[in-house]
């Protein structure tokens, strides 16, 4: 027999062998995956056909078919800037935490004792945004320049607004880059703020509640704006500023130019351009806003025996925003791409990049100075790496046949040509710049000249930054390469042991999705590049773009929202354009289950709607009684139902199509959110299920891993009358609209969508179903396995089955012996495992997600762990262990706490720390005891503190 | 002022920055780098220029740089087979291993208690091996098919003429590769054995040893062998089988046709051709020659307390080869490439490694049965992978041109035309292969077909391998990841801390200097494909060349020999090349001091010459007296001095060139062992010392990684009167005559020489001499901190500087204490560093070499371990722990020895674990507790043993 195909990645993604597979199968008592599938899917809502993509590939034939996408890609010299430049990533970096899946497989730090490591590789991002900014508090993140710009917008108008609307402008310099007003302009329609877009801020009133400034401006002009800044403190207006971190080095810092807020990206901080993303975009503020600050903050505050420990801090805010009342629907950071730009700051600490910047500067004087020479000279007349000059708007495209005709790319803006020049710019590369000049002016070339300008007193910066060690140590290259590897070591990530988060799908991510990302052909593509250079690029998107539409069974999809909770808002929004278009713009109430995600009425709110909570029954299904209530009270203004399927209950709805129709019936529009899709590929869909758009989470479902808190990508998925309302994109499908995008760059994180086409290309139609198959077998099994020993909260009213995920009730421990599921997810750790979700959806709970990847020994070894601490609880019930000392109670245990306290506890290290014999094959070891959350915020602190504090037990100050 | 050029590497490869090295010189007492160089370095010998080598490129700059360099290569699809073949490295291995510090910067595991990791995945190849050859033992690795085969014949030469040579033939099959024929050809010359290369070993008599045999052959006939085993067997004469790994999943086992050795290349096991290397050459055999075998082999043995442990058997054959005694010179192995090979089989299991064979011969199959159909059949009528071709010898360029015009690489041999299929072969390869011979046969290409044939009975194997759970658990890419962290983890790497390895280098591996091996430019060039093929390879191979004898001072390089004991012994037969060329071949004897490397006088008979050891003073210098009586004795059959400058014993010996023309004034020659090359860099060379010869060890001074024990690259550079005496390469300079090779391959380990490329191209002049000093200054700094507290061996005589090393002696302890080097060495593991080396060049002393790359902090931290020992000794001294139960004989600590044992050690467990403060930031825990090496050589077990005996303590049992 002829055996070609050997290795199908199907059988590398999914973690339990065939084998396996049986004797679960056996286990939870069932004949076949399709047996168990059935008895768990409604079987109306099945997809008749398997899903019609191509035959999957294999591993090694997707890497040749990616460097054939990448050839289509030309790799030329930009200097548009406009918010992206070249950068070097620094090898060490690149290969030490871009390539290694310790670093890009974590979750976010929730559970903060296995997270020290990227906690505080996060505050060393803060601490640099901070000192950089001149601004005491600053976020781990937020997802590029134009939504962090609209944040500020939104944190200044609810802030000003508080009681009731007393102002509603912003001023938006007309010299922001423009994708930055676009998305600004996008958030702001809903919520009826006007966006003035000005030239020189002369209009400005009492009836403004924000100005954003761009600096240096998008001609490169740098202006410190002194009379509008101070009308604008006058007058109790907010000052926002867009700067570039890196010109900071040598400009005057935001906060010392009198701004409330500075925003801008991190991507030049060695974190390549990737055609658009994945890169952190900065927020910080000052000290009156630290408690308004959107996005996550890393805090630093103590652990059980006051030792220094970091942690998130205000997380209240976050999965438990106040629904009705959020400000905010930011959830997902870029915490991978944070902690690339913290440590490129680490790597080459305040010295080293003063002299990158005035390197930059350096190359923009020289360019200057020879175009002079040539007979051009720019309109701006301060500058950092950007010159505009004015040219005859007929001039311009002769111009640029010159410059792309040499593999050059500048901005054109009507009748201007800017040049940006950065830390790759080569002498070579400004000789070319000079001869295309001298060519277009008719000159002949004069000689090149090395001379230079120097930046005026008034805008050079006097104020140190970066001043804590952290910057100043990890200078070699083996120094930095320990410092990474030290952190990462200190972090539970995949390549531990399973990360079984409910909700949040942690499966593989594998090797050769993300290889090709680092390739030159993937990473050095401007977002603004000329059409014809990103061929690649386009033939990916649009082939995912048609897939991910299969998938759903929709008609379009849209790439650009870069984290689940953007796809939810530009989800809302589309369907909010499509009533509009119809007359039904007036319609905005959404109905939301009590069981949503957090961010669901968040991005309601957001969207310019009013949230109205559904209620469920006992099985953790919608109440139809209350829905129908509901449906009736709202039918004239039901804007959309939000639901999520299978639900965060872990229970597919038997129902569900009776509940679309409902909504369908009275004029709404069904939106389903994704973030369980990976209980639906293949076997069914939310068109089917009868929702008219869908987000998906390409980082859950479609393989980008979490990166310890991002990169997300959200697209939205929609049904055909929806498509002409998606948000826009510069390029591409004429038959769209040109709305207003939801993210600054055209296809949002565009880097890291080669990692969920890597997925569906090789995994096709037959892998992933099975995937989705295995991902509920798993669930299944850990229910057979576990029900015994905890209460499971919902199943499946006819066959008690679970979807891909399970909540154990933990409750009545907390009841009966004070012990709460912290305690027990805390005690996991010591087992080497990171907690399952925590009182989400249902407090005193924990949801279990083991995803497809996770083979039958670890699930078991998870079980034998659950099982054991479960018998620790029965002795606690038994009275052998006190309620106030136990393992539970004392969990995590550290090294620190074993070798420097006297042992008093009632139990002995054995049981502490290798509570079952294969624990010490691998032991993991949390690196701080339990982390005192309301310490840290009461005291909140979010950059690096002084490095002696680390040796000492902390004092307990208010502050 | 314009700053331009902002980051220079030899800042990030150099550990201490400009304050911490001022510091430091205050600290040692002198003023300068150059006036401490000046009391180190006799001026006599310095360079009196600077190196001619180009200005140095950043980082930056050489990956640009290698990318033009990369497109010179042309990535054809090659089927030349010969031992080299395309094969799927999984991604999964190449991040996580290849591409992985944690993996590559780790040293040989001689320290077996924090080595537990690489221990296990060698021991994984060693059973990988054993199980498909049938043998029941393997080593873990050597350099090449090529010397792997001369190896064998070594071994079985020296096994039958133990006490006087009684058979000096071997037949060599005229079937086996052409470069093994060559190798072993090449070995055989200077010891006189008479390699006789045969049709059909129908001459075989009992003058013969051995005979060695392709399996499959050249020309991939397959034969059992059967009449010449047989009358082999009859003869007392030895079988020695060089069969391909990959083709005994399907075919009889070398051990089941009769085979005393099997040999071969693992590179098809998941390991880029690279153009040559490096890969792993497997060794198998059978029991009765377990205590010959070449090269290192691990095994399994016990700790202290019971349980299983590895760890490298039979060490002291290595370092303390019998000097003139000596049978092999092998010391590297490429263990970085056999763990790669090894865990390919851990991936894929006996069913997929199966199943990988079986596509590659349906191909074969498909291959042969359409090209039947348009007029052509093979000359080899049973196959694995290889179909033979005859055609008229004029016709060959015909098809060599058509099939190069399809980018399509076959190899020819006069008549001849040979295609190798292999795993990345797609059908549509076959296709047009099969149109180029039907274009060449003038017939219309018939209809493809997907016939095939079968293995024939007797060939096919039915004996089971890969039986053992290793090989049938981590098949999922998760448990893969996780299972190779897991290992990884357990080892001290250069990721953790300082490896202090006097003699070995242990210097920063940059990830710029690594990162274009992975590229396919690099990765998939075939060693033997057309010159037209690898110009990118050949500009850097002869700008490395030129650079190398630019830094020794030599006229020419040979970068074939592939680990430094390759380069000893190419040294040494250029050397005797020369003297024969002059009528001086009967110069035989060797001078050797006894400070010198084990492998010295090892090199020195297996170039067939004798050893005559000279004594070292007080000092550790070379006895002028000794050396002149002993020149004086051997006078007329002096072949060469062997030294190493600085000397072993870290001084740079005052009176070098006078002992140089000593040697040159009595007909010899002076060689010269490059291991300490990292003291003369820049400042001077072996050429202005006065030897001839020099081997460099690039894996040590030049960047290479270590791997856990291999790839080693070992060039030599030769002054003008040896250049035409270098080991040939096949292609390139004509100026050289054509030698036999020390390599399979044309450049040896070609693909690693990007790394020493890189090293040269980044530092430049400036940066290599800056190396040196701060090499030099790292080792007087540590001399300078630690000489009140420990005993330092030699010192220069005037300045009582060291040179870039320095001997502790620990042989006070001894006979004071019975604290033996060892303890010290296991007590360092509790501190988290690994022990310098030990007792090496003097027994009971430890030999510390920080490196450049070392940095302040980092020495700092190891000389207060060592400072902290040293008081803890003195508590032994006191009395105040007893001499057989202290923190130094019980060392190392481990978790499990903790928390199991009842703790009855008279000191604390922080004592015993967190002895300083900062061990517990970062603590590095030993998986085993001191390994009984004596057992395990005892009792000698080289392949996985079973699951359970993991388990339980290791009963004794002599075998």
């Amino acid at each position: 027999m002829l055996t070609l195909n050997t290795d199908k990645f199907q059988d590398r993604h999914i973690g339990p062998s065939n084998d396996e597979i049986k004797q679960m199968l056996e286990f939870v008592g069932v004949s076949s995956l399709e047996e168990l599938i059935g008895q768990t899917v409604p079987s109306d809502i099945y997809i008749k056909n398997d899903l019609n993509l191509k035959d999957p590939m294999t591993e090694h034939q997707f890497l040749q078919h990616m460097e054939t996408i990448g050839f289509k890609n030309e790799v030329c010299k930009s200097f548009i800037g406009q918010g992206y430049y070249n950068t070097i990533t620094p090898a060490v970096i690149r290969r030490n935490i871009l390539e290694n899946p310790g670093w890009y497989t974590q979750y976010t730090p929730y559970q903060a004792e296995i997270s020290q490591g990227r906690l505080e590789a996060l505050l060393n991002f803060q601490t640099m945004v901070s000192d950089l900014t001149g601004m005491p508090i600053a976020n781990s993140s937020l997802l590029d320049e134009g939504t962090a710009a609209a944040e500020a917008m939104l944190m200044f108008y609810n802030h000003k607004n508080r009681r009731s609307v007393v102002a509603n402008k912003i001023m938006v310099s007309s010299k922001c880059f423009p994708q930055t007003i676009d998305v600004v302009k996008g958030k702001a329609k809903p919520l009826g703020i006007d966006v003035i877009v000005s030239n020189d801020g002369s209009e400005i009133d009492d009836s403004y509640f924000a100005i954003l400034l761009q600096y240096p401006d998008v001609e490169g002009e740098i202006s410190s704006y002194g009379p509008i800044i101070q009308t604008a403190k006058s007058l109790g207006i907010s000052v926002i500023m867009a700067a570039d971190l890196l010109s900071l080095c040598l400009l005057k810092s935001p906060a010392e130019l009198g701004a409330d807020c500075a925003v801008g990206n991190t991507q030049r901080f060695g974190v390549p351009m990737g055609f658009g993303g994945p890169h952190a975009a900065y927020f910080s503020t000052t000290e009156e806003f630290k408690r308004l600050i959107p996005g996550r903050i890393i805090g630093v505050s103590k652990d059980a025996h006051g030792k220094k420990a970091l942690r998130m801090a205000l997380q209240t805010r976050e999965q438990h925003i106040r629904r009705e009342k959020a400000t905010s629907n930011i959830c997902t950071a870029q915490a991978l791409l944070a902690i690339m730009a913290g440590m490129y700051a680490v790597y080459h600490g305040a010295g080293g990049l003063k002299s990158i910047a005035e390197s930059i500067y350096s190359k923009a004087s020289i360019l200057k100075h020879n175009l002079n020479k040539v007979g051009s000279d720019p309109v701006n007349s301060n500058y950092f790496d950007t010159l505009t000059y004015e040219l005859k708007e007929d001039d311009i495209p002769a111009v640029r046949s010159m410059a792309e005709g040499s593999k050059l790319n500048f901005r054109y803006n009507e009748n201007h040509v800017s040049i940006s020049v950065d830390q790759t710019t080569a002498v070579e590369d400004l000789e070319k710049i000079i001869k295309i000049f001298a060519r277009f002016q008719g000159v002949d070339l004069v000689k090149f000249e090395m001379n230079g300008y120097s930046i005026p007193d008034e805008l050079k910066r006097e104020s140190e930054y970066l001043t804590h060690p952290v910057f100043n140590t990890h200078h070699s290259e083996t120094e930095l390469m320990r410092y990474i590897k030290e952190l990462e070591n200190k972090d539970l990530s995949l390549t531990k042991s399973m990360i079984p988060l409910g909700s949040c799908t942690m499966k593989l991510n594998a090797a050769a999705e993300l290889e090709p990302i680092s390739w030159s052909e993937f990473a050095n593509i401007h977002p603004f590049a000329p059409e014809s250079q990103f061929a690649g690029y386009q033939e990916m998107i649009l082939d995912l773009e048609k897939d991910l539409a299969a998938i759903t069974g929709f008609d379009a999809c849209s790439l650009q929202p870069n984290s689940g909770a953007q796809g939810e808002y530009s989800g809302l929004i589309t369907i909010r354009e499509y009533q509009e278009s119809i007359g039904e713009g007036h319609r905005n109430v959404i109905l939301i289950p009590s069981s949503a995600h957090g961010t669901n009425p968040a991005s309601a709110v957001i969207a310019g709607c009013k949230v109205v909570v559904v209620q469920c029954d006992k099985y953790g299904n919608i109440s139809m009684e209350h829905l129908s209530e509901q449906v009736g009270k709202h039918k004239d203004s039901l804007c959309a139902l939000m639901i999520t399927y299978p639900s965060t209950h872990g229970v597919f709805e038997h129902h569900i199509m009776e509940v679309c129709k409902l909504i369908h019936d009275n004029g709404g529009q069904v939106y389903m959110d994704g973030a369980n899709m990976n209980a639906q590929v293949g076997i069914t869909n939310p068109s089917i299920i009868g929702a008219d758009v869908c987000h998906l989470n390409l980082h859950k479902t479609f393989g980008i891993p979490h990166g310890g808190g991002g990169p997300g990508v959200g697209p939205i998925c929609v049904a055909e009358h929806l498509t002409p309302f998606l948000p826009s994109t510069t390029y591409g499908d004429s038959t769209r609209t040109n709305r207003f995008p939801v993210s600054s760059a055209p296809y949002g994180s565009a880097s890291v969508l080669i990692v969920s086409y890597g997925y569906i290309k090789m995994l096709g139609a037959e892998g992933m179903k099975k995937c989705t198959q295995v991902a509920i077998l798993n669930a299944n099994y850990i229910k057979s396995r576990l029900e015994d020993h905890y209460d499971i909260l919902y199943v499946g009213k006819e066959n008690s089955r679970v979807a891909h995920e399970l909540i154990l009730d933990m409750r009545p421990f907390k009841h009966k012996l004070s012990i709460d599921v912290d305690d027990i997810a805390k005690r996991l750790m010591d087992y080497g495992f990171h907690a399952p979700t925590i009182s989400w959806p249902v407090p005193g709970t924990m949801m279990i997600e083991p995803t497809e990847s996770e083979d039958k020994a670890q699930i078991d070894r998870f079980c034998d762990a659950m099982i054991e601490i479960r018998k620790e609880i029965e002795e606690i019930e038994k009275g052998e262990f006190p309620a106030d000392s136990n393992v539970l109670k004392n969990a995590p245990h550290t090294l620190e706490v074993m070798i420097n306290e006297q042992w008093d506890y009632p139990y002995s290290t054995k049981k502490a720390l290798i509570p079952l014999a294969w624990v010490s094959q691998n032991k993991f070891w949390p690196s701080v005891s339990r982390v005192d959350n309301s310490y840290g915020d009461r005291n909140l602190v979010c950059t690096c503190p002084p490095i002696e504090t680390y040796m000492e037990p902390v004092a307990e100050t208010e502050n």
